[in-house]
């Protein structure tokens, strides 16, 4: 099934508009050309929305945020609406400070995601529920214990907001209000390099611009994706080798990926 | 006739002023240092023109273009002009949006530019004619069946602007009023690695800003230089690799690149 | 006594707050990563006192500098001294502009840094010190026989200011008010890649963030190990590379760093 999400990216060439922060937006733009999709990067409020009408879908990432960006979040994101084109949003360290929380209610309030990606605390944040950290990590990330919580929790906040709501952790879960894939591929050294996630979420955002129809599944392919390439990067690291390398092959991993490695390696239960 | 151009780099080690975008800012910044020249970025108006006064020569880029970099722009780049240092547009995306077009017009209109680098469709919207695409990537990249039209373009916009004009695709052609180099050095795969035309466009600048009397060749061995590098990435492509080592073997190449390598790898006729 | 700090950045990950410039932001975020501490990024005053509070360590670099990023510099430095965070100062570029020189003035006059780091000219310019320079280089590094004239320069200014001053060149001086220590680990070809002086910059507010009771040892340990990590990164050099790869594999090392290897190449005499 996931075969047909990546074959749709690499046939359709989705355009990605990508307001996003500074610090991975390099990262952003090579991962969409890694996997068959083009970006365009532009955050001023006097061209977004004309940007985000050229393309063909859109994602809006909260890092390194200020007032600027967001007229220009809110002018792509309410287009995009109104072209039917997807939009994702990455509500990076949304709980870090009150100013992103504010601009994040704010967005949620004036447009419509078809997906929400971020780890298990920003995503309860975002929903309005209290995190209430039983381990070191929990808030963080989804562990075997409170899996059934958190799917709980996503499929709430997806009825809520109609958005795909895709949580990475140990493991990820990729929502909707009835269905989600619960899905184990990944590894821990892609925490280790800045900006795994922002690319995840430009990547969603031209898997489900390649196919607007299946936005669930074409949001799980993505994070399928990217947690088996975060596999294969890891298998090929030599000894000298260390995060630097294993930015560069987690690249590599993601231009060379198939259709044929997709399916066979991903590794998912649906509750 | 290149390897002199590649020399006076190595030898001068022009320092680059770049007002560039945040996206392939450091790219710009590392292929500076791997060619031979130094680079220094500053795209606040409070500062952009004693800046440039310090440095050789200027890059000017329109990605994630916003009003206060154009007033950087604007006044580092008639500083430059005043100094009588070179100055190289990069007008990415100016098709995309009115807003980038109406900057690039008055930057046109109020800086003096030595170069205009980019690919077919930009300096086309630049030049004020009309795309007339007639084939999938006519508007974007020169073809054989194009290229005499392209040239003739590029000699007018020459003509017009006292700019050499350097287009990139599958030919390159770098031009005066009177004379172009069409160049078929380079590999398809440079496009799959985000903001190799920026990486271009700040060479070009070292190139010029190196060798100010042979304006015309100093761009065309820029074109060059980059585009044999991209060729030797590609042939050291090992099955695992992809697009993220191939943005590395980049780098390397231009580190690498001497002068017997350039003038016997150059391929490109004058018309 | 380096491998203590080592071991504490490893074990206590410590925060950094990073207002920074865009062209090397994603390297300070990867190497914090790679050394065992973590990144934020965040450059609005909107949000600059709240995150800071929330971070161990605060790291302020004055390239691609502008007013709204003084305004957050100068919020998240107060907070950060009335919490007690550390705060390392980068004054990238300080004598290039009277903006950053007025910038840099305006934060010395008003927030208490423990370290300062920049190369030999841009810590004369901060000091007020006219840069006579002998030589080619003489005013942007540290040689032999600038030694003791440059160590009592450090030893002046950390008096003066009360900052660790941390001083890279050909010879590393770290330095308080009466003890130097004067490293000369590290290879020239780290200058050949933009931006391994701010990636110091973050990894010194990492390990000064970790060792907070001894901040001149915290901070020479750091200027140690990126200067090993340079030697080693050399060393892995293979004909093909260049200052791509060469960036790569200086993450890497860092990466793998481990506390034998930090004592035992170790070059450094106090003075």
């Amino acid at each position: 099934m996931f075969k047909e999400m990546l074959r749709a990216v690499r046939e359709r060439h989705p355009l990605v508009h990508n307001i996003t922060n500074y610090v991975t937006a390099n990262d952003c733009a090579n991962i969409l050309l890694a996997c068959g999709a083009a970006p365009i990067m532009a955050d001023d409020a006097e061209e977004a929305e004309q940007i985000t009408a050229g393309c063909g879908g859109l994602h809006l990432n909260l890092g390194t945020l200020n007032s600027g960006k967001v007229c220009a979040m809110l002018a792509a994101g309410k287009k995009a609406n109104q072209l039917g084109h997807p939009v994702v949003l990455d509500p990076v360290g949304v709980g870090a400070s009150d100013f992103r929380a504010r601009m994040a209610r704010r967005l949620l309030e004036e447009v419509r995601f078809d997906v929400i990606r971020g780890n298990l605390s920003e995503i309860r944040t975002l929903a309005g529920i209290a995190s209430t950290a039983s381990g070191v990590d929990a808030s963080d990330a989804v562990t075997p214990e409170h899996l059934s919580e958190a799917v709980a929790c996503a499929k709430a906040f997806s009825r809520k907001t109609g958005a795909i709501i895709s949580i990475t952790g140990a493991i990820d879960i990729v929502a909707d209000g009835q269905k989600a894939f619960c899905i184990s591929n990944g590894h821990p050294m892609m925490r280790s390099v800045t900006g795994t996630g922002c690319q995840l979420s430009a990547m969603t955002a031209a898997y489900v611009t390649a196919s607007p129809d299946c936005r669930l599944e074409a949001a799980a392919a993505a994070v399928c994706a990217m947690g088996i390439c975060g596999e294969i990067a890891h298998e090929r690291l030599s000894p000298m080798d260390g995060s630097g390398s294993y930015r560069v092959y987690l690249m590599d991993a993601v231009w060379n990926l198939d259709e044929e490695t997709l399916e066979r390696r991903a590794k998912f239960q649906i509750m």
